[in-house]
């Protein structure tokens, strides 16, 4: 089969491109920036939704829904949100439609327009807070840790697959609290949960850290976040936590009473990743032949392909391969057999290294013979023969083994693009020709992040949370910094 | 705890809305017509869905995800689905908001007009097959099986909880086949599963049948139903499988090219449940004192509440039961153990007998001493005392006995509540004064279907299924008829 990928080295915009739609992982639709996602590329986020919401009900949170389309004077309610957000939004101002009296199909009926316009939802702060009013009088309704699984609109002017859509799918976590460390806790245990989710399951390696006052959530007092780098040496944000302080609780008006018969307005969090992971996924791992998966998200686990000529043949080998079918699902992998006669032995290799299919499995007459089978792994392209006795515990320990390399491989090009720079014409230059995450020193104001910004296009990602920390001078200004922050391109 | 609850008897449609606010499963939003899904509420939906996808992939179903917003043009292009759809929906006309220069708050900003209008999705037949046309070239393409779950926007004037919302949840199905007869498997296949899901899950009884032409699905060659009867002897349409035949494939001009060389359009069907189920389930078996879960979908099905007096009796019951717990857990029942010191234990036992927990176990000093515990069941509200050991397989068989129980009640009540009549007088009274299912002859016609709507209010909720057909006349023209057909005033 012909390469059905521009190279990354060649076009790596494009090599994205080509592996979200040869993948059949997603496609553009025929309304402006909103994506289908196919059906291989859902059942990819269904693991990623399903990990994730287990983790959440294990932290104590529950699922809940609210509505779709917001009143557009809750954005007016908290100042720094609606500066922020809700500007480029999806705005309904008519409940009917009509058929045309001079027969040029349907229009919408003038008659039908709403006393005041609906956004579809851009996030559900506002909503959820005013919703939230109700069911907080006293300390006894408090915490509420309840989660969305939602989809949002925001009406985006340059979009790509996964990464920035008009509409995409995501999770939005609102939490309500007592008190201001009880929140600030929250906010803390849900970037961890961030981090370990996108580290043990994703295999990408990331970056915890705050968020400077600019890039800051529109209404947070605080911004979390972690940070991803992906093989063309930019980054990707791949999940946010937001300490909320007081801010949307004084804009609806939430008050509690406390155990000490105090009143006071309620603490508050949110917290979401989206189906930009699946860009991140995609980026962090894959080459030229396709797909890369983590065993523990990939769909498929492990492909088996009959090598043939006769009919006989195939049956013989197709009862060996339910065999080891049975024996590969009692262990919880999740198996394919493509005996398919449509297509021939070479095509499906490629088809499911396009697809990023962790193991392939081959099987022919000769193998048969001598009771062996050939493995081949999709992260390093090795191909093994073992023998077929135990062939299930190879493939499950080879799982394993998989899904650590691809971490570990993920980690070290990190390393390998992660620099500590000490001067602005060194970091201009890393920036320009290399790309990749760069530590340096920052005054802590707004002006030297804006000058950055503007003259290299990289931004401050955050402000890395973790206990070394080197003080030392800006590199711009020369003014004292605490600690190093990192610097990147982004997505 | 006084009654929370409007009776039944009373005042069936406050019981309804008083269930579902006091039992924490929905209330109203501020926005029209649009409800909150509470955390308890959803985590039954939650039960709902999860049960059923599993269903919809054992028949080789996918999930896969399109666009909310549909171009207003799309529904035009199926003659009959724009002229019984599509009127009454969310349009979205601009795509941004401004600061007001007369310090206003926000406003729409004009020049963000769009230049075609974008409708909230009220079911994505159009959209999905407009998107079908570029999946589909050969029969080596088809069969497509695919499901999405989504929320749809239908502009309802009167709303009631679950029962009927501006915005509400769903799930559906859109299958692209490349024969009739494969298509009407399909169509028929889920009307199966759809009644298997609702009568042993949900333990409600269904008859399955097909619409009537004026009742069916507007772009669709024949809609099936189930139809429940809920306990104010009205009948409830629990879900729809609808055989589309050419209709879409033909707007949307989706062609494939067949084994044989030939050309030909595709052939479709479309089906799909809703949060409505949830509305079906609550008024299905609930009582005076609050909810009644069947067991396979109640979120915990088992509380266990202390009685105590000082904290060490409650440790020493907390040892005890946490063992309890254990051995529950292992059998993979749900259990919640309520120690909160805030409540006495009568205000607890109202609560879940409030929210339908199927059994709630209570445990004291005395029963410690004797190695016992009391075991009461929802549906019955009998209360028995039971040695601890061995508890939980007694908990375990409890469970499906409960679940059987309760499905019976609901079979024997629709059986004491459905009526064969051959006169329209009696039909006449039957609906009147009981309510209920009426089983009649109907001689075929619009018109005479239309006459018995007008003057009765009930309709045709389908015509059955079954391999008995009894052949009659029409209770109302005395013209012949080929079965009788199933009648009911509806929600």
């Amino acid at each position: 089969m012909a390469k059905v990928l521009t190279s990354k080295e060649e076009n790596y915009s494009q090599w994205y491109n080509d592996l979200v739609i040869k993948a059949d992982l997603a496609e553009n639709s025929a309304v402006r920036g909103c994506m289908v996602i196919k059906p291989y590329g859902y059942a990819i986020w269904e693991k990623i939704q399903s990990i994730l919401d287990g983790m959440f009900k294990d932290t104590g949170h529950s699922n809940a829904y609210f509505p779709l389309l917001i009143p557009k004077s809750f954005f007016s309610k908290e100042a720094n949100h609606v500066e922020g957000f809700a500007k480029e939004c999806a705005v309904v101002t008519h409940y009917r439609l009509k058929n045309d009296e001079n027969g040029k199909g349907i229009i919408v009926d003038p008659e039908a327009k709403l006393e005041e316009e609906l956004i579809v939802r851009p996030t559900s702060e506002t909503i959820i807070w005013n919703t939230y009013k109700n069911w907080i009088q006293s300390y006894r309704d408090l915490p509420i840790l309840v989660n969305q699984w939602a989809n949002v609109v925001r009406w985006e002017m340059r979009t790509r697959l996964f990464l920035r859509t008009t509409e995409f799918l995501w999770q939005e976590g609102h939490t309500a609290h007592a008190t201001m460390q009880e929140a600030k806790d929250e906010t803390k245990l849900m970037l961890k949960v961030y981090a370990e989710f996108v580290e043990k399951f994703m295999a990408i390696p990331v970056i915890q850290g705050k968020k400077t006052e600019s890039e800051k959530f529109a209404g947070a007092i605080n911004t979390y976040a972690i940070e991803a780098l992906m093989q063309d040496g930019k980054a990707l944000q791949a999940g946010t936590s937001h300490f909320l302080g007081q801010n949307f609780a004084k804009a609806f008006d939430v008050k509690f009473t406390g155990k000490d018969g105090k009143i006071d307005y309620v603490w508050a969090t949110s917290w979401g990743v989206s189906t930009r992971l699946m860009g991140a996924l995609i980026m962090a791992h894959s080459d030229n032949n396709g797909l890369i998966l983590p065993p523990k998200l990939a769909p498929i686990q492990v492909v088996i392909i009959p090598i043939y000529k006769k009919q006989d043949e195939l049956d013989e080998i197709s009862n060996k391969v339910n065999e080891i079918t049975g024996k590969l699902k009692n262990l919880g992998i999740s198996v394919k057999f493509d005996n398919r006669d449509t297509q021939k032995p070479g095509w499906k290799f490629a088809e499911y290294e396009l697809k990023g299919v962790p193991v392939r499995l081959a099987i022919g007459a000769r193998d048969l013979a001598n009771q062996t089978i050939e493995v081949a792994r999709r992260d390093t392209l090795e191909k093994k023969t073992y023998p077929i006795e135990n062939i299930e515990n190879v493939i499950s320990e080879l799982l394993d083994e998989i899904q650590i390399n691809i971490y570990q491989k993920a980690f070290k090009f990190r390393k390998e693009n992660t620099y500590k720079i000490d001067n602005y014409k060194d970091f201009k230059d890393i920036i320009k020709n290399k790309g990749g995450f760069v530590l340096a020193h920052w005054d802590g104001t707004p002006e030297t992040e804006n000058k950055i910004k503007e003259e290299t296009k990289a931004t401050i990602r955050c402000i890395p949370v973790s206990d070394e920390k080197e003080e030392g001078k800006c590199m711009v200004t020369g003014k004292p910094s605490k600690q190093r922050v990192l610097f990147a391109k982004a997505y």
